[in-house]
């Protein structure tokens, strides 16, 4: 962190030194070595200059029509196609994530369509949901909150980039500006990325401030940016420690912010689907669980199964498929580092290792890992046997029966997913409702028979649930267009005059098919 | 406060005895004296009893029919219709607003009528937003959230009471009991409303946990409840100090809390309209400000006018009007404290005191206020002057020009409206742009030309808006269906069997006439 930053930071829609002469280097860790850019640790001063700035675009975005941030969002996602060879080059560089099908094949199309779903969303305003009281002449929608400072999480270097990803396609959608927080592993994939988007800016018009990027804060000023007055909202995708740090924060002055912190995802296996399907149970939960080394918010965490030979049948077998596979290689040494960090607070807690544990020296890599612990040891001590590791690893909880499993399912913390595998014969049905009974109260997405690493950009995905999953029950951050809720401010206009009132809640529909509830109904009709 | 309590509170069902033995009595505002009634301040072991009654009716609740709550939110309404003399009468006593037309004929409907469309609204379950990818087999809605803890505000005994009121209504129609604290200034009504309540609850079979009440909890253990992992959400209405010390304790745990703190309502008279209909705006101003002795949340407590001279004459027909008019007896004693502090606070920091200022020597009273301050004295100390005087006082602030005015309006904190008076002939329309565009962000309702404290029970109604007027700019404590939202918990469904989903998600629409957004497109059609 000694050398001097060689890197500009995007402000105000300028490359520009940053006023910091503090830097970091990103590392490839698939080699150990130090990228040779020396990106800066922002001061005060660049969270200063971004927030002015995008305090300016916000209030010009509000005269915009939503067809021209449309325009950029298409635009944008023209431009990181047009890239893709040089982005999936560096993102494979930063992250050691597979070039293909990974990044070029899955993530890159993920994150353009992601960006003209949202343009869909911007054009026709139906997910502002528009309200009209035409008797007492009352219309509400939601309306751009402000500026959005999006943190980026290290494991989409593009789905869910701070300037490219989920977060940053609903704020613009929703009408906002986004200061980027650059994840500190993949800063030169988030700079492509930001070049791209400055240059559909310039494409398409928009305001100088809409897309700007800072690579690194203190944690004081990352605080004092969350909790500063020209912010309209905060995404945080990350660690549960210094998300709760920024929420806190934010939470003091009332600011509202949207966390996506950790989750165990617990998979109930009930003792029919077993019997009835064990192999194709294994070789899914075996896939789920390697897949990208293990390094997904959904990554299937936490096993719950009845003691029977048939569990044992699927321990010993998933142990020997760990061993069969070599281990990925993780995204940094911080996150080797927390997940054997991790797998020794279990074992410390009583877990028992079934598989890997360790640390693959020379390499950024930890062993494949299974653990067992049984249901007792489990419920006396629930929040350690949910401490995440996130990464190649998985905690199997035997339970003596479907009671004890309810039991379990019962301690659990908020989770973004919780799925049952039950039996096609019905013979699980009535152990399902009993924990179904628990977990959808506990987790955001209830799943059949399926694992949970599967995260559709779907009207109806809920990536979201209950605290420390996430910081609020009611909001998901993929799936358009509710996403795009999080970065809207209700308002009603009431009694306001017609030539007034935004677009939205005019007398005619805007676009023809924009969905409004007009005196309790939903219709694409004028008024 | 020494007192033993001699009133039970209602708990899993049952009129039982405290567990505390310290007690407190309310007052009769228009006389002074106490009421007979020693109500108990709850210790933590009532605490426990009521969450785990409500946790055991959330869970039962959960597989009641909707149309079973919405049976039991009619027949609370006749309940209320029945006992309407005895309502009135308690709440008169307590609280010194008028029996006729106030409690019997304004409040008294709006509650019924806001049971009665909550009810409609768990009939149909639109509410909940179903969202349906039939593509994915993604399914998602809003399913209740879990117990919720309501602590209402004293000025509404009847419409926003913990056990009858808005936040009542909103939470029973998502799914959920409710844990009522009574306002303590209200204890008997809210008594005699809980007693209805209960009565309707064993009409219609809803769980014994369904509505449980508690009178007052000390600070500490306040702060406890509503962080308790039992609780789902928490709403809340009063004093921005106790609200926030609850807020803080809520989102420690993640723990969703809706607040309505506090709000100055600002008033913005462009110079036109004054020109043009100056009589009638004074009329109306007067009329709002004086209203329940101005103890509205939406009370138009900031004037912003131009230096003019028909700003003096409003000035002085106000002043006028304000000194002919008995003040009105204010709600408690507390009030009538906090009301002439907010005075000494504004006039310490500049205001000049135009007329009132003083309480009422014998009465809980407050002379009618009005104070004047310029706009570079407001500018100077912003937060100072959005000090708010919650009563029958409004402050007005003189701006020198439009400019000078946007200005003003750009240092507001967040407040629950914002309205603009504007000449009918369009020689405002300028200005009005102006100030329009930095108070719309300010505010969550916007109006023309009429003054806030009619707060419509509305689809398209926004009781909310940003920090520090309430605790999220994104909900409605007002309005229905929108301010159930607040107590659903979005919850996603992927590839569940039919069979085992929401009734809101199967395949046949449920009612025939719930909207759900099936593939992009709302309607109430079956997939």
């Amino acid at each position: 962190m000694s050398q001097k930053p060689d890197v500009p930071v995007l402000i105000n829609g300028q490359w520009q030194c940053s006023a910091s002469d503090v830097g970091f280097q990103a590392f490839n860790p698939a080699t150990g070595n130090a990228m040779p850019e020396v990106y800066p640790v922002s001061n005060w001063k660049d969270c200063e200059a971004v927030l002015n700035s995008a305090a300016d675009a916000a209030a010009q975005l509000r005269k915009i029509p939503a067809s021209q941030i449309a325009a950029f969002l298409e635009a944008y996602a023209q431009q990181i196609e047009s890239a893709k060879a040089d982005l999936v080059e560096i993102a494979n560089q930063e992250t050691a994530l597979p070039k293909s099908p990974r990044l070029g094949d899955v993530e890159l199309p993920r994150t353009t369509g992601q960006l003209r779903q949202a343009a869909a969303a911007a054009t026709t305003g139906s997910w502002a949901l528009p309200v009209i009281d035409t008797k007492a002449n009352i219309r509400s929608c939601y309306l751009p909150i402000g500026p959005v400072c999006v943190f980026g999480p290290n494991n989409f270097p593009f789905a869910f980039n701070s300037v490219a990803g989920g977060d940053f396609a609903a704020a613009i959608a929703a009408g906002n500006p986004v200061i980027g927080k650059a994840n500190t592993s993949h800063p030169g994939t988030t700079r492509k990325l930001a070049e791209l988007a400055q240059a559909a800016v310039l494409e398409t018009g928009l305001p100088r401030g809409t897309v700007q990027l800072l690579y690194r804060v203190s944690h004081d000023e990352g605080a004092r940016l969350v909790s500063d007055s020209r912010l309209g909202a905060i995404g945080y995708t990350g660690s549960r420690h210094a998300g709760l740090v920024l929420k806190s924060a934010a939470d003091r002055v009332g600011k509202p912010i949207y966390l996506e912190l950790s989750s165990v995802n617990p998979v109930v296996l009930l003792p029919g689907a077993l019997a009835e399907r064990g192999n194709d149970i294994i070789t899914e939960f075996v896939t789920s669980v390697l897949m990208g080394t293990g390094q997904f918010c959904t990554n299937p965490g936490l096993i719950v199964a009845l003691r029977s030979a048939e569990t044992e049948a699927f321990v010993q077998a998933v142990v020997g498929k760990f061993n069969e596979v070599s281990p990925g290689t993780l995204l940094s040494s911080g996150v080797k580092k927390s997940l054997t960090a991790a797998i020794s607070v279990l074992t410390t807690a009583g877990a028992k290792l079934l598989c890997g544990g360790n640390a693959v020296d020379g390499q950024c890599s930890v062993q494949n890992t299974l653990l067992e612990v049984n249901a007792d040891k489990f419920i006396a001590q629930p929040e350690t046997f949910q401490t995440e590791a996130f990464g190649n690893a998985s905690l199997v909880v035997i339970a003596e029966d479907v009671e004890q499993m309810r039991h379990v399912v019962a301690c659990l913390e908020g989770n973004l997913t919780g799925c049952i595998y039950s039996a096609n014969s019905g013979s699980d049905d009535h152990a399902y409702d009993v924990i179904a009974g628990e977990l959808t109260q506990r987790v955001g997405r209830v799943l059949n028979d399926k694992m949970p690493t599967g995260v559709a950009v779907s009207s109806a995905m809920n990536h979201g649930g209950p605290f420390p999953a996430t910081g609020h029950p009611g909001f998901t951050a993929v799936g358009i267009p509710a996403s795009l809720l999080r970065f809207g401010k209700l308002t009603c206009f009431d009694a306001v005059r017609g030539h007034r009132l935004p677009w939205l809640l005019q007398d005619k529909n805007p676009t023809g098919k924009t969905y409004r509830m007009v005196d309790l109904q939903w219709t694409t009709a004028d008024v």
